[in-house]
Parts: C-alpha cells; structure tokens; sequence
C-alpha cells in the first residue's frame, strides 16, 4: 500500500540528495519540498543519514526489475518501471543521472547503482561484453525513465504499458543472452 | 574547432539553466563555474538571455543526430551522441533531463526539446504510433547520454564507439519505418 505522506517525502529527499551536496541538504528543506512536518520524516525514515541511505540504495528496485526469467527480463523491466511510476508518481532508477555531480557523497548513489543494478544485470548475461551490455540496458531503462520524467503529458506518458513494452522491450532484451 | 573557453561556459550554462530558475541564474555563477571570466561569456553568447537561448536551442543537435538516411539513422545517432561526448566532453540531448522540474522557464527547454528533437525523429517514421516511436527513440538517446554522464569511467565510457552503436543501434532502428 502506498502511503502519500511516505511518497512525497521519498520524492522530495531523492530530489534533495541528488541535486545537492550532502552538507547542504536539511530535513526541514525536504520537509517544506513535501508539504509535509520534519517530524513525519523521523518517523518514517529516521535521521537525515538513514533517509540518504534509502535514497542511495537500489536494491528494491533491482530486485523488481529484474524479477522475471531471462527470456522475459526485457518486458519485464520496462513494465515494472512504467508501471511503477503510473502507481507511485516515481521512478526507479532515474535519481542516479540527477546524482551525476562528482566529488561528494553522490558518487554513494552512483556507486550503489552500478553494484545493486548494472551488475546485476551483468550476473544475469554470458557472452561477450556482458558488462558493457549490462550497462547498455540500464542505460534504455534510464532512457525510458527520463522521457516520462521530462513529458508527464507525451505520448509516453499516455500510453498502453503493453504497448510501449512492444517497441521498447526488443532493444533491451537483445542485449540479453 | 572547439574553444575549450567557449564549452567550459556551455557545459556551466547548461547544468545551471538546467537546475536552477531562470531567475536564480547569474553569469557571474555561471564564469565561477566555467572558470572564466563573466566579460568571456559575454564575448561569446552576449546576454544571459542570449545565453539562456543557447541552452534552450537544441536545432543543431537534432539537424547533427538527424543527418543520415533512414536506414542508418539509429547507427548514424548513437555515433553522433558518442562521438561528440568523446570530443567535446558534452552531452547533444541530456540537459533536458536535468530541465525537468515544472513551473518556469525550464519549460522552454523540454518545448524546444520536443519540438526540434522529438518532432524530428517522429517526422521521420511513418506507420502506427509514429509519435510514441519518436519518443522512444529519444528515451534511448538520453539513456545512453545518461550511462555516459554518471559513469564516465565505466565501460561504455571506454568502449569502442562501433561496438556500442552494434550494440545500442539495432533497438533504435527498430523503430524506425
């Protein structure tokens, strides 16, 4: 079940500790960005250390995307992500290209998503380039994650999950075998 | 010829039209981040205003990704968004992405998107679903310049351009018809 108040806070501290450097970031700041109190941050998330972590951490979302068998894992995460905005108003994956900046804490976020999502993309290839075709394929679901991110009424935005599996799924599970 | 002056002030003015709004935006920043001085950024792009225009236009990347005929433009684009990181250290596409927040004059810049890169590519395709196509071509064109700006030491970062195009192309020309 998805709590509101939960939400916004998520979306409002992954946008925090993305854009800004650590030291900059305040409870009260993601509180106010969620229309929310900093007292029902403490109480979902605990301190201002245990709300980056849960902001840095991808394993929830690698553990959904990849939750199919390898001839269906394609389809399977470009459903899981449109789907999983269209419920939540979020997305999985998107936080880490927002953490792109380098020589602070972000580099936590970028590093947990290489190790939590392309390399467990990788584990799931053999073949040549397993890694770089690993990272070819998150790079496609960070693809789709940005054009529903930056047109909320597109196309994208629009259509039939199903349907934007057909012509989005192909690319991706070529790359995986 | 690239003047490194002239990109170290684009790639400054990108991220900062891009996170901040348009308001919050001084050339003095922008020249503190560029390393340079805010009398060069006038020298080169006049105004912020100008500059702003700038950010906002993407029409020369579009006519770059576009200039291939039908049947090689997904190898044509990806080549053209490697190539151009390779030597310019800049990305064609992803400012959009870091434009996303709605409300203000960021809105000109996913517009523009839309209107010169997706409208573009979807000027292209004939058949069904022509514009949700356009979109995912676009989607896979910010994912790839997504990987390239959060791992700019990972392995498509040092991979052979030909190789990811063998790689990265065909889920792009697919949609193309």
């Amino acid at each position: 079940m998805t709590d509101p108040g939960r939400t916004a806070i998520l979306r409002a501290a992954r946008r925090a500790f993305a854009l800004q450097p650590y030291n900059a970031v305040t409870l009260r700041g993601i509180a106010a960005d969620a229309n929310v109190s900093a007292a029902l941050i403490v109480k979902h998330f605990g301190s201002k250390e245990s709300l980056f972590n849960a902001v840095a951490d991808f394993s929830e979302a690698a553990e959904q995307l990849l939750a199919a068998p390898d001839d269906d894992l394609g389809r399977h995460a470009v459903l899981t992500l449109v789907n999983h905005r269209r419920k939540h108003g979020l997305d999985l994956l998107i936080r880490v290209v927002f953490a792109a900046p380098s020589g602070d804490e972000r580099a936590l976020i970028r590093e947990h998503f290489r190790d939590q999502v392309t390399a467990a993309f990788a584990a799931r290839l053999t073949g040549d380039d397993a890694e770089l075709r690993a990272e070819l394929i998150t790079a496609q679901l960070l693809g789709l994650g940005a054009a529903m991110a930056i047109s909320k009424t597109g196309t994208t935005a629009a259509a039939d999950p199903e349907t934007i599996a057909d012509l989005y799924a192909p690319g991706i599970q070529a790359l995986i075998h």
